[in-house]
């Protein structure tokens, strides 16, 4: 492996040994001391053309809890803004030494291109709606520490399909696993290609829900509402949005997952987002193991 | 102690302590290097709803010359503004597992509920109008060294009185340790809860200041001209503007605070605020020292 | 040397030491680990009144690697809108205690002025039209890494001349280490103060890169074009713009400089920015170099 594009182009086993290792490595995140000489003497470069402090962080303390050094570029605003292809700003930063770049782009397959361009290891931290294989990994480490397995699951994913990446990258990390996938979403926002997908997709969230062991709720995209798309964010809820009885009704032993940030009361309900059934602030701490895990399998052979 | 909040909450022996540690941590700023190994393998996260470089920046290198690893979230125009609460924010920068929370908001308060609501460590960098409590250290510590006491002495607070957290924790602080604060500003500025604050308030600039030993000149806040409050700057020094003058006639011994950014020509006259009797490069360097030992309190049990 | 503001005020010699060190320092980057712990304990705090994330980040890494630490200010937005004075900013960051400011400011002298001021060394880190100095020299290093010497090439420097920080940085540099400089560039885009600069300008682009041996590419501003000044891009890289064929054909030997970020197809050929010729790649690479030099030049004695 020496990028991380997408979980689409990983193997069961290449995903499985991802998952041990960031579970290995979360175990330090459980000590007082998280900070381990790992990745010293290494430099990581976020470069996010499109904002995500959650996400920048999260891979930001990973490094420095590698012992990695971080510099963050946002773009915007910046060279970019003054001409610069996207392709000049990437290689100017592969050029001062970093060790690897860390990439979110609006436009899917920014990353992968520049995996082709560039010396340095690429991971994707999402590409518009194509992938975001790091959210895909924590959800799959969250699920199985709580599960103890993926393969034989029901997961559903619910919500604004279309434009997710979220919801792709669940896809194939879940599909790679042996776990059952199923979309659940209003007609207009199931993805273009939904039929090519190789997994049901439904209108119906009761039927898409039940029985299942893992429900991901995607967040809604906030220009929805601002096109048009969906009437407002309270017939959302009353339609859409997961509660503690929906889930109790239809899939009483599942789990919750968001990606975050959460619209409270729009997509999920705020009992159910603090409840027991969430995984919520599980996921986030996965987060950043698995962005170690990324990091060290990309880095590790160079660090002294 | 568990939080910083604010200084109305710790006793004047809690003070005292936070101070002489200061003063110890004050000397490792004087050497040529500062960096000590006190906090490594720590990570603190600055969390700035309302943008402040100087303090950010403060706390910042206060981490870092004590090895801490450092975070910096300027949450507006991400994920907040995607909808998510703020205390979503908070939770998810807490369960990627920093060690401590540096949190400054407008709305007074908000640190104490996350206090209540996340495992780790909050420090308060600013709450509205509430209490801003390093600052009110940073300036307890500066008059300490300079008088080798606080109790007895005569302090003014001069100024835009009304929102100033800075105001607050000054009273609450010099009042703990025994000097005596009078409150000094045009009535229009004068906080709301003035009749309970249990130290005198007056409009009289020369009544108010004279005979003090110390003078804290508060920032006028740029907005209020806007607002139509005052007719100008001008207008404002003239009558209000502390001027070497007005202080070698009123008060010859004292020493001249300001929390900063100074408005040079409308609150202070340049001639003072670069004069003997002013002590604000030396407060900004108190502030890192006051920061340390904050973060050292919280944080030291845990490092390794 | 007690700060870095422009090329001008270095000897010969000086600036040949601080090549040779950036040579010695350039083979650390060559290297699968680039950290050395030379500036361990020290701390840099770039000061960006104009914004550059390239540059920014260049210094960030070269602290880093060298083992310092940094923090970022961009004080857009933030104090100085307040009404605080630049100088008062740079005075405050002083007074934290880090080792060393990186400046940036768009009018010609405040680093100058800065340097005056503080106790603490001052890089300048571009000022308004008047230099940027470590531009300069990583022009230096690169060409001397090139031909393995200065002395007695023919440097051409092409395009939008006027306001170039870097136009200056690169005529001060290479003519004092020997080489013969020119300026090529659109008569409305020549210097003030061109008749006083002692070397030729000339509109005429053939013969200006004639028998050259270096061509440094200027960007084009882009408020150009919204001034009125030029057409479009394309008249400008119709006349001005550096293409393979001339150069082929007027300096065949000759190898091409760009100090980025570049308008392809406006003052360079693609082609020639990704060609054989260009060495725009190792000049963002020994910009690092150069700048670990100059902070090991002014910090090394400090560091433990």
């Amino acid at each position: 492996m020496n990028d991380l594009l997408g979980l689409a182009d990983l193997s069961a086993r290449e995903i499985t040994e991802l998952l041990d290792l960031s579970q290995e490595l979360a175990g330090i995140l459980e000590r007082p001391i998280k900070k381990v000489p790992t990745l010293r003497g290494t430099a990581v470069a976020t470069l996010f053309f499109e904002p995500s402090t959650r996400t920048r962080t999260s891979f930001e303390l990973a490094a420095k809890y590698l012992s990695a050094d971080t510099v963050n570029l946002s773009p915007q605003g910046s060279s970019l803004e003054k001409g610069e292809t996207l392709w000049d700003t990437a290689r100017t930063v592969a050029a001062m030494g970093v060790d690897a770049l860390v990439v979110r782009h609006r436009t899917a397959g920014v990353p992968e291109r520049l995996a082709a361009l560039l010396p340095v290891p690429v991971i994707n931290a999402g590409d518009g709606a194509h992938e975001h294989p790091t959210q895909g990994l924590l959800d799959l480490l969250t699920v199985r520490q709580h599960f103890g397995r993926i393969a034989g699951l029901k997961v559903a994913v619910v919500g604004d399909l279309a434009h997710s990446r979220v919801a792709r990258s669940d896809l194939w990390g879940f599909t790679a696993l042996g776990a059952e996938v199923r979309l659940v979403g209003p007609r207009l926002f199931w993805p273009a290609d939904w039929e090519e997908l190789g997994v049901p997709v439904t209108e119906d969230l009761e039927a898409g829900i039940r029985g299942c062991q893992v429900v991901q709720v995607l967040r809604l995209q906030r220009e929805r509402q601002a096109a048009g798309l969906i009437p407002d964010a309270q017939e959302y809820f009353a339609r859409w949005g997961l509660t503690p009885q929906r889930l109790a009704r239809l899939a009483p032993e599942a789990v919750v997952l968001h990606p975050g940030p959460m619209n409270r009361g729009v997509e999920i309900a705020s009992p159910l987002a603090d409840g027991p059934a969430s995984l919520v602030a599980r996921q986030v701490t996965n987060g950043v193991a698995v962005r170690m895990a990324v990091l060290y399998r990309l880095l590790g052979g160079r660090a002294r």
